[in-house]
């Protein structure tokens, strides 16, 4: 039923993540922005904006919720951002007296904004992981097989012998980098109202505004809501990973076409050669790297936002940032799969 | 549940279309695939490849046979495509004695690529069927209000007065030869087997598929495995579309922020101001058409296809093609909305 | 002096082109657009729009005049575009009474569009030409080294044996209809004024449209000068050329390392390692292809061209489309080299 | 000339910036290999491995050499790089008994990425000078017509009233960080010989490398020969930077079709239309931002670089790196000069 690989019936067994797929769900998107509404009503009952009661009313409703995802889908189709729709349904069940008190000050994109940090910041820690499972799959293999020779290899030609290790150092390198980044990355609350500037909370706007990010364990800072470049930069990251997990793909399948450099279990079978093992998640590994590489570009075209909100500028990027974040998922599942599949590198001679 | 506006639960009220949408599917896929192992069987029966009976046989069976998709997953996860497994399924399910004689002779790349060629054909006469619609809705707005004075805008500056229509023509213009294009295409069959040489049917290699093709309702040529300029210019057919239509998009947001320039009907809602009319579906026709223009450079890069066949750029493909088509459909439906809800254009006080 | 490799002193060794260059010079654009002014005042003059003597004036001026190139710059930085203050030079050589008559109801963009249409026209006849030569070399190969062995690779592992004509039958196939394509192409005149509507030249616009269209030697048809399909449609073409040249290239570079499977004359040396030939044109085959199929997607970009004329959009294709041409100027002119450079191409005992 | 629009004799007027484009001249890269070069020989003769007198002779004739620029072209031609060709031309110049102690241990690569180095040190100083000149112009605007009102503009619409602060705010506040990444970005040395196990300098190779990174004033660190990750991310920030400026400038287009929000001096003249102030150097920051935003694209392509040192990756950069840092280049010398051409922003009668 569905068009991205990434969520495909069988393609994602090849390309798909389950554990990453699980924050960019609609389920996921919409707990997350109920999160925000509730911590709003926190935030604005701690500065008096709102009652206790209110809020506390307010977090009640949330933790439950389910909006009407038909009605949603249609209001999205009308209104291009969900928010409206499900910030009418939720002060419907909040009921009166404390309906008004909902969404207070807040506008669309404070809502979905936020939800996308949320979720980025989870994905980061659970990026940040894998990158290190791959670096240990890369040092066992340096430990198991880093003084065998291998040819060094320039400009697609045999050029004088290095090790084993010389080559592990060229993929390995990169990972504590690319990992340090994702665990210190801020993922900022976006909270700026109407037009970015708070203008219903008056004085109030950044002591809530500073509980709100507080509430949510995001960073504070004044509104980016047209200033795309922290979404740019994490594409950015996504795409260093995935290339430099493409440069590993790509070296392997290299190797796989030299048979006698390297063994690796868990090939893919031929529906036409039944002698063939196909490094299939190296190949999937280049494929994701130029995946990602491309959709980048798309990404930094949204830095070109219009004004106080632009409508296309973010459309574009709901339509690009999370499959880089699928792939790039998908090319960490992989490289660590691939790193544990590489029985031997190095000549077989070598290993006797 | 899913990565992709295009499949999203409520995204797609935007961004989705669902008659597009079910040419994608895993199951339109796989219906595909399936007559194209049953149009093979008649093939080779034609020309004394197999018997009649054989063919007979497959052909019922692939006419019901509902394949395990699990496995199919677990499969292409192992690898890298669906067709060994989907084989293997069905000639379990086609059983003795005529079970060898499924999918004689092809390979997975004819099996996945033959089904593309199929759907997409579809998709094209749906498109070449939607750029007329289009066309329609411009040639009645001109009909009604293309005597309206426009002020002709260049560099973003007031230059002289146009009429609606002179603004009209330069939407209109490129959708004919659009449209043309699509109902010009040749979809041809892929068939070329283990490395493109048709090596099992030896003399009957050419007849048999020529008698495939024509059994698919495709153009018949060598195979193309390889070859992938003929993907890569539909591709750019469907960003040149979404882009025209893009460019209409943003005439009609710039014309919308003057608001006494045109009248939309069926504009979107803001969580934070109730007065709003948000040309939504213009600034959707933008993104999509942005998105569109980025997908394309991977689609280019596919070209750089390795030897005889190249796991890495042919998963790109897939990752990116479907979503080309989706991003396109979408936005043709969004166009023959937009056209359809411009109640007037062209000074209020002209209309009187 | 230069930031583009294909000017460089000295990279534009590997990566210029001398021959296609010199249709992208200021001295070509500049002698392209006293052209169109020239032949614009003698289709004026066909039509009564300006004297003969006028025509003949103008005309004689365009011939022979060198505009002055560092006042073109500052007015370029000022105006955005070369064509205002290239016509006051003009009107001043021109002199009375004739100075009024020159670029009398064309504005800048019909100057710079048309100029373009000229180049590209002959840039087009040029690849054509190149396509057909790299297309011989190949037959040729075929003729002398067709029979021999070659393994075939899928997915980067020895498959089956095929022959190398199978192997170029890849590289030649797609050759033709690219250079078919070139020479049908119809390049059209850009005319249409302050905003398209050829305003100053009222009831006579499309009689003197046609003529200027046949002086030029160029296609008539309705302005494009917001309609920029065309000019993204030449760019995939470009794109597609090089990507399958690059698909050589790719496969060259394979083959090379494998050492007993090529053998080439004139690959490159090494600063370090003076036992190595490098296959520098194949390598050289898949950048510049990957660099197309990158800069594809700014063209597609342009699509979204804002209301009668569009400074941005319309900037970005100067930034990217010559620099398209040169590579595939450049990427013809590696392919012929290196089809010619293959004195070998099998296994080296098929040849005994 | 030539066929940028960065080194083009007219277009340079608008897209150029002489200041940058020194770093990117044929002469300044062979400067700064030369330096290589000579810093090499007195590293290495700080640890025994040549003779002081070999280094001083050496750093005497890299101080004043001028190589044949036409044989180096040729040289590129065949080699691929231009460093076999220079290396034999200086040791040529060097003569007996030094010639031998030239480039000792290096490779190609360990030239080309150093000089690179050494030249974008420079440019992310003077860059980071230009974003501090652009926040100074925007703080001062901020000061002169900071209180005035004016309409914050959501989805294209009006939205609610907002002051200039609120919408300077939006341009100026990544521009901080930009600077800072700029300032604090460590430029490492490349050096690792033929395979990037620098193995002509065996035990002495790390302090070697650590004296020449001193030499040169960059950081010390492993070979990164096909770790291409720090140049993908520096292109990212310039990407980044032009982005936001193209935000700015967005903006400013959209504000100056509303003519009485905004008063410009310096805009740009029509050849049709004498009335016209069109805002070109707004325009031109839109698009360099999304030429930049193309381009990153390619960049990251990139990063999938085979083995030890790929010649189609590492070429790919070369054609597009330098031209990034160019546009980058001209959008902050625009924004510059935009800032400071705004004399005065929000209505007209607020000035009163």
């Amino acid at each position: 039923m569905t068009t991205s690989p990434f969520d495909h019936p069988f393609l994602s067994g090849l390309l798909g993540d389950e554990e990453t797929k699980s924050y960019f769900s609609a389920k996921a998107d919409i707990r997350a922005m109920l999160d925000f509404e509730a911590a709003l009503a926190r935030a604005e009952a701690i500065h008096g904006v709102i009652s206790h009661d209110a809020a506390r009313h307010i977090g009640n409703v949330c933790a439950t919720f389910e909006p009407d995802i038909l009605q949603l889908r249609t209001a999205t189709a009308r209104d291009g951002v969900v928010v409206a729709d499900l910030v009418k349904q939720l002060r419907s069940a909040v009921g009166t007296p404390f309906s008004e008190c909902v969404h207070l000050g807040a506008t669309s994109q404070d809502v979905i904004d936020t939800s996308l940090m949320i979720r980025l910041k989870a994905v980061a820690f659970l990026f940040a992981n894998r990158l290190s499972h791959v670096a240990g799959r890369l040092d066992k293999l340096d430990a198991e097989h880093g003084k065998n020779g291998l040819m060094g290899r320039t400009r697609m030609q045999a050029a004088i012998p290095i090790t084993v290790s010389d080559r592990l150092r060229a993929w390995r390198a990169p990972l504590d980098g690319y990992r340090d980044r994702l665990t210190e990355l801020r993922f900022a609350l976006q909270f700026g109202g109407a037009a970015g500037t708070l203008d219903k909370l008056r004085d109030g706007a950044v002591a809530v505004r500073a509980s709100l990010a507080q509430e949510l364990g995001l960073s504070d800072m004044p509104q980016w809501q047209n200033q795309r470049g922290a979404i740019a930069d994490f594409a950015n990251l996504l795409s260093l990973i995935s290339g430099s997990l493409g440069k590993f793909g790509q070296d392997i399948a290299l190797l796989a076409q030299a048979v006698d450099e390297i063994e690796l279990s868990g090939g893919g079978g031929s529906s036409a050669m039944a002698h063939k093992q196909n490094p299939v998640a190296a190949e999937a590994l280049v494929a994701l790297a130029r995946f990602n590489a491309t959709q980048l570009s798309g990404m930094h075209q949204s830095l070109v936002h219009e004004q106080e909100r632009s409508g296309a500028a973010w459309t574009l990027e709901w339509l690009i940032l999370p499959q880089m974040v699928m792939a790039t998922a998908a090319s960490l599942r992989l490289a660590i799969e691939l790193a544990g599949n590489m029985k031997r590198i190095g000549p077989a001679n070598h290993n006797h």
